[in-house]
């Protein structure tokens, strides 16, 4: 069953290799059939090495496997809860890439100081509150999704598509796995600029216009970048 | 028409993407044949992977499509007022490369303090001032452009071939494409290892006497590095 | 004799070169069978680019060639008394990798503030104090082992597979020379990301109960990360 | 002539590109042939792509061409002081590497904090004085070379092989072309992490009697690292 779900989330899987955002096994991405409400998701543990689309493992939205004799990702419970919440992602992606980690590691929100920011996303990337020690002690990884959930409170997750789980790492999503490993990618680029950016500038900001102009031009209905499709 | 200049560009989009200055999309170089006028430029959200000499926009320099079949870049219109206000120039390229990028995210200029920079550049790197709400609102590439002219008023764009624009990244430019990416790698290193002999002394200062010296070695009348051509 | 476990710490000698720890030769991993006591190790000074199994040597825990024509790793008395005592470990690895040897050379220890470093060390990564005058002098390299080993007094190495000897680099170790290669590179991760962090905010710490989560959900008794084996 | 020393030379600036220490044309290295007295260069300006050995320039330690149709490196006058006055090299490097440029352009030179330092350079590596005005506008590149051999008063260039040049880049030396490559893959890995442990620990320091130790391990008389040659 959907065969070629798997490919794509197979594939976005081994491209966050290529993209070198993952080392081991640290980095799981997903995909969702909004039809069916069916997520495809990388197993557990298994070397990028050798994993392929069969070992993908196929999960409803009450985290019971439908089909796959691996275990999934342990960190499925935080995706299942991210597409039901978000209804509008169709992929989702984790990893423990350098920089955004280092960002959420020190607890803070990447704040938008440039266009490459811009135009991918419409402010400041949060970072989640620390998680208590029932949440921590209890359903570790289905808690969480809720605070990532509950960071979003206020703000719209298909404008700013990714956050930063404190003393952890960054989650990032999108309308497909692909597209949320193409927001991992540019949340590692802005992580890594914004660094040196405060180093050198510690007040630097941007003007709200000038974040309007540039995500509004890849992402409203007037947007003018790229070919028509 | 222009088909070696075409060929010239496409290579230059794809030496930045070698030189690692670009990732995905992010990134457009252009050349101008003086003679005609007209200006061939990347098209707009294509992919390295794919891009061939063919696919490849001529302009003139009102921003009207001469040949083509897809949309020119939309930084097109920054690349046509440098060709019309810098005389001399054959070749923009235009990056969001990550160490020039945090200079131009920070809002500072990269000052020259040692001999790799006055090797290429005369002085300063600047950073141009913060686009107004009209300007941003309004032929904001346009005017992009526009900021960088002004930028350089009493500055010779020949001799200082390249300019941070404020919260968004650098440009630089050359007598030909090749020349423009040339500058285009260099701006990066400067860029790099500026940042950190600032961290290492924030005084740091190099002489106006050596920064004479390498510049003109390079590149005024009495230049003696290289080959004899 | 010991055919396999020499090219068992061949091969893991070749992986720091491939996941980019070691250049030239600074670098050196064994193994131990803990039911004959002897120990294969890297020779010293030999290339990565001609090294091959049966350059490896044998030494017993007394330090004692048992097979090679070869000299052994100068840094060989370090990990013989680590085997000795530190009795759960099988393999040792000894690098100068640029992130964990920047902390050693600080003379500072790396404090867990996130996930990434909670999966594999249960706590701190120490820094040893200084080595004395006498035990530079004296047998180094075995002084070296035995400040580690007094670095470990109230601390379980099975827990934090790994230590940065001060003004010099890390050592990790594993239950194999495979498995204390895998945490070679996860202190250098853990060195890169936490030197951010902590640039970025200073304070930054994580929770008791985040640490213990991390680290026994996949080292525990009740660890369920991975494939059930 | 001398088609050994060309071959060598060749292949050292090719290493060069190797370890990543130059883009473009920027490095130069040479080797000596103390018998003759002649000097083997990497002509200016020539890309290392096409290379070869046959470019090769020979020189007299006078600056005059005794074979060789390209015009040589115009650093010549810099190595040439350096064999005239340090008698026991036999290879140069210059490069404008990342790290240890940075350090030059601070005007810092770079103390010695770990054991990998001292592996290769027996303390501090010196940062020459600015050079004057009548310096810079005379033989500037034979100042370079003079101002370098001022810094060395007082100093061993067979202990410490290498400097940094204020406001430039690093030279290294070293018995042959091979070796003082070696030494200016070290200085930039010294610089590197130096870097970085000063950032760490801004006071941090190595004792003398740990830093006597290895460098008289590997280079003293009674040097134990390597197999006996």
């Amino acid at each position: 069953m959907l065969e070629q779900l798997k490919e794509e989330v197979c594939k976005a899987n081994l491209d966050l290799v290529k993209h070198g955002l993952v080392i081991f096994t640290w980095g799981n991405v997903s995909a969702i059939d909004r039809e069916s409400g069916l997520v495809v998701i990388k197993p557990s543990g298994v070397s990028y090495d050798v994993m392929k689309p069969s070992d993908m493992v196929v999960l409803n939205l009450n985290d019971e496997v439908v089909e796959g004799s691996l275990k999934p990702s342990s960190d499925a419970p935080t995706h299942l809860e991210l597409y039901r919440q978000f209804p509008n992602i169709g992929g989702v992606v984790h990893t423990h890439s350098e920089w955004a980690t280092s960002w959420a590691q020190a607890g803070r929100g990447i704040p938008a100081v440039g266009t490459t920011h811009a135009d991918y996303f419409y402010g400041e990337i949060p970072c989640t509150r620390k998680m208590t020690e029932a949440e921590i002690k209890g359903e570790y990884e289905l808690e969480t999704g809720k605070v990532i959930v509950e960071t979003f409170q206020g703000l719209d997750p298909d404008m700013i598509p990714g956050v930063l789980v404190n003393n952890h790492a960054p989650f990032t999503w999108g309308k497909n796995a692909d597209d949320a490993v193409h927001n991992a990618v540019v949340i590692e680029e802005v992580a890594k600029m914004t660094f040196r950016s405060l180093t050198l500038n510690p007040e630097t900001k941007m003007d709200q216009v000038l974040l309007d102009k540039h995500f509004l031009r890849k992402h409203g209905k007037n947007a003018y970048y790229g070919q028509n499709k």
